[in-house]
């Protein structure tokens, strides 16, 4: 019986999105922010709490010198005071993004996901942006699901998101609710739209009957603005909790609905694709 | 070279979407009717019309019987008249949905690229929706991309949309513009919102830097009441026109933007793709 078929009773999930800015460089200052963004969403009863893409380093880096001041591996303290932030409410994860320092001196654009015990795993980046190509090296796997107390997760970071393969590939395997750490930069929108990462997300969560909880970035960083996207989507595509321009997204989630791909008596989100056509598993 | 870099144009096209409601089993009515559609939208200087799945047949089907009653072969002057209908504007091509008779007494929920020369192409279904499965037997091709004069024509059928696999296939192939004939039911939605469908042809355009034209029906046919979502989806994913309660959408639409794929300095839709990851052409 593939994963995504085990049933999950109706379980209600208080996801929470903390938009945060980091500074650029400052991994101090950082750790301490996004320590006090994760222990704040817990004294608001958050489940699952997703903090930026690379919170811990800023984004707009100049030089591989800049990369290497802030890059960490998993035993640093900071996963640790994460997990701590977390002990309060046993059972709740967070999904934080951060810049890895690999075995031989590379870095990797990474998202860890920590419970109260500490890292339980780490994704890096498989589709890189732009700039990103100069200061990191793509992840050579796609992303973990993990379960949880809180269903099972899979994550994304920034542009993976824009590869229907990738939140595919995650669903196949399971997973209830994807979250998604991203620095959007601000592009141009029609008057009255959504931010286009959103719309992609609202139609990879309906495709796939899960839920996509995508944290974003608000102000500028070295002139880059960002797009204050932060947006949880349910599992039938619509947003249930935006930001805006304040810090936070948070809403309460029936993750059960992900484990039915059954969309009528003679429709099936997943036994329904051509895989004799197109590939895949 | 792949055929999505071949370099077109500025070309703008005049794409227009007949929202037309056909009588269920009344192939005389609808062959009228939607030739018709054809007229008028080469009276508006349409260079591709797309007109709704079934559109010769109606969809809500009681047996099989009445299924065979308005099945057609390639070779039903109904072609014929689309072609004519088109002949005013060399180079214009419609594509519509129709019950096939296949060889075999098997039936088939098809779309025919028709231009002033007669048929071009059919497309069977790949991916058939509910009830559909008790009467057609699904497509054993991916659809086809096809050179116009107006760039290149790919198809999809209503569901069809809802796997990413399949608009990745034709936007892999070349296609500028996917035409989908749909029969879209009426689903619940928050006030405010576009159908879903309309959102995940709004990612698939976005994330494939293709036009996708969804033509739709309005009203309701044996109690089952048709969404009127009607849209044509730019090149960024932004819907260009809509039918709403209207028969026509209508827009121009710079279909050389599709063969940009490059993102940024140092983004490319397709090349950032990790066929190494999850397989893909």
């Amino acid at each position: 019986m593939p994963n995504w078929s085990d049933p999950l009773p109706m379980k209600v999930v208080r996801v929470s999105c903390r938009q945060i800015s980091p500074r650029i460089g400052d991994l101090a200052a950082n750790v301490e922010m996004s320590t006090e963004a994760v222990r704040s969403a817990i004294a608001e009863s958050a489940d699952i709490i997703v903090l930026p893409e690379l919170v811990t380093s800023g984004y707009v880096f100049e030089s591989n010198a800049e990369v290497a001041s802030v890059a960490v591996t998993l035993g640093h303290p900071l996963f640790a005071g994460w997990a701590n932030a977390l002990s309060g409410r046993r059972g709740s994860v967070v999904i934080g993004g951060f810049a890895e320092a690999g075995p031989g001196g590379e870095h990797y654009n990474s998202a860890a996901i920590v419970d109260a015990d500490g890292v339980v795993a780490v994704y890096r980046k498989t589709h890189l942006w732009d700039r990103e190509k100069l200061w990191f090296r793509p992840g050579e796997r796609l992303p973990p699901v993990i379960d949880t107390a809180h269903g099972r997760l899979g994550v994304a970071i920034c542009y993976d998101l824009e590869f229907p393969e990738l939140i595919r590939h995650l669903a196949l395997a399971g997973a209830d609710l994807v979250a998604v750490p991203t620095n959007w930069p601000l592009v141009p929108r029609p008057t009255g739209e959504r931010p286009p990462e959103v719309v992609i997300a609202m139609a990879a969560a309906r495709i796939n009957r899960i839920a996509i909880a995508c944290c974003d970035r608000l102000g500028a960083e070295r002139g880059q603005v960002w797009t204050g996207g932060t947006t949880v989507v349910d599992v039938d595509g619509w947003p249930a909790a935006t930001a805006g321009e304040s810090d936070v997204a948070t809403a309460d989630l029936d993750l059960g609905a992900a484990r039915v791909k059954t969309l009528t008596d003679h429709a099936h989100a997943f036994d329904d694709r051509r895989t004799d056509l197109y590939g895949g598993g």
